[in-house]
């Protein structure tokens, strides 16, 4: 379990973190009306989304997290954020870069978060779990910030599928023995191309199938009650 | 604080978050609508009931979460959730076994909580309140990923009292010396038996009480606000 | 990284958790109809904003938390849950008490937030930013878990920032070689003395601007989509 062997280089690590920024801000000057979120409520959600994914990662890994350890992950953080914030009306006409942008973030956070859960000695299927925690949390934490439905639950997201595949491959690779930087960059490419491939051509997951013998209602109990 | 010392036998572990899982993919088949989840949203909530206790347990202790240190908890946490999302027909007239099954699953997290908690030092309390977070983590992860109230914070539950005091019986029974095997399964017998009369009694605790001079109008606001 | 260099006396970290109980507790009692809590509900918004600030510091931190080293902790936020509730009728009526206290204890947690952080080797900015969590990480996790909007995301909050101020006063006077009891002093005073201010004065941040070349109707999909 020695740390020191694996160094994501910082300047990758930061245009994740800063792609990360640019999406959250973008994504939180949306809100109208009542949601409307004043200047720091935007660079909230710009930190969230750039830097939630390591924190996340690093919390499950046991291990001091990485962005808090220099200066420039939060300064990029909210310089991408104030960024996205300003250029939001700009950024909203090409839809295309910001869908390619968000499909390399997942990518990268993705194979970052499972080759450095490999190095410290996780086995397989953990490994792929980080990653992919890694790639989604940042989107988690900020629906949840927001109150909004979380979206990578609901019907129509092949979202967390791409990231997974993508981290199998990583983790599937590195068992084989290739070199974890190789792994990682045949990762991000497998991720980002299944989400783009998942949005031109409008995939999404099959609904649940249950044996059921007749209609369920919405329940939102705990657990189910038995009446005496 | 050796943590070699406390080992929860791996087959009782993975039966506790084999139950969680067949729980959360039970609960989340359970919605229709707008609310309605994919086979990745059923399957998340297994993993979140099947794994957040002991996620939430070991962060709390700050050490490296064990669920994540072996490839069965996620294969079984996934497992459960897929059988469970297909047998939620058949579950849910058998709702006297779910109900016993979930009693069963949290006195086994909080047992499980508070005696990792001792052995790794925590005083009395502390531990009582780690084996709790363990027992009702889940739970609360799974509501607010939801969009749901959070269950155990609404008039009417008996659910996490029943959790405190298996876990206060563990953390006693261990201050008198008894060996941590027996004062853990004392806990679990304690808090199925609590939990499975609160259900069938229909036993809730009591509203708060305040020494109010007049009604008062619900807040959102985080503080007070002193109008000048 | 020695740890024991730095000790947060235990009177004053427990004046922090009360006064925090105390806050969530009364925010809690005012709850009435579907909201309305009962006692649980009460005692765990209480522990959440009493212990909740540590408790996300330390994990950031990457330290065993020092709320659950000790039993007076967990006394002391319960005990002040159940006082809070029992006088929340009171309480009310002493508005400017309460937004005092509450001034001082974002100023306490973030100050301690900050300063643990420095004493651990953290740099500057990280270190406010860990502050500024743990003084409205409380807040933050008490709204989720009673589905609340996030208080401090919103128009008209000038609560983080009053934080901010306070824990980057402690950094950059600690950085120029001030005694840490002293700065930590300081950025207690900074915090409480802004936030006092702003509520007296009704100041809140200015909302976001974008160079916007159109009206962007309200976005709540995780990501743009393209259809094709």
């Amino acid at each position: 379990m020695d740390e020191k062997l694996f160094v994501i280089p910082l300047w990758a690590d930061l245009i994740a973190v800063g792609l990360g920024g640019v999406q959250g801000a973008l994504f939180a000057s949306g809100f109208r009306g009542q949601r409307r979120l004043d200047l720091l409520g935007v660079t909230i959600i710009g930190i969230v989304m750039g830097m939630g994914g390591g924190l996340i990662r690093d919390l499950l890994l046991n291990v001091t997290p990485v962005t808090l350890q220099s200066n420039w992950y939060l300064i990029t953080a909210t310089g991408a954020a104030l960024v996205g914030m300003l250029l939001a009306g700009l950024f909203r006409r090409l839809n295309a870069v910001i869908v390619g942008l968000d499909a390399l973030v997942i990518g990268l956070f993705g194979a970052f978060g499972t080759s450095k859960a490999l190095v410290l000695g996780l086995p397989l299927i953990p490994a792929v779990f980080v990653g992919v925690c890694s790639a989604v949390g940042g989107g988690i934490l900020r629906d949840v910030i927001m109150g909004l439905p979380v979206a990578i639950m609901h019907v129509g997201s092949l979202y967390a599928v791409a990231a997974g595949v993508g981290c199998l491959v990583v983790a599937t690779m590195d068992a084989f023995g290739a070199d974890l930087v190789v792994a990682a960059s045949v990762g991000v490419a497998v991720t980002t191309a299944i989400r783009l491939l998942a949005v031109m051509f409008d995939i999404s997951l099959p609904e649940q199938r249950a044996l059921h013998l007749r209609k369920v209602a919405v329940e939102t109990s705990a657990i189910p009650i038995v009446k005496q």
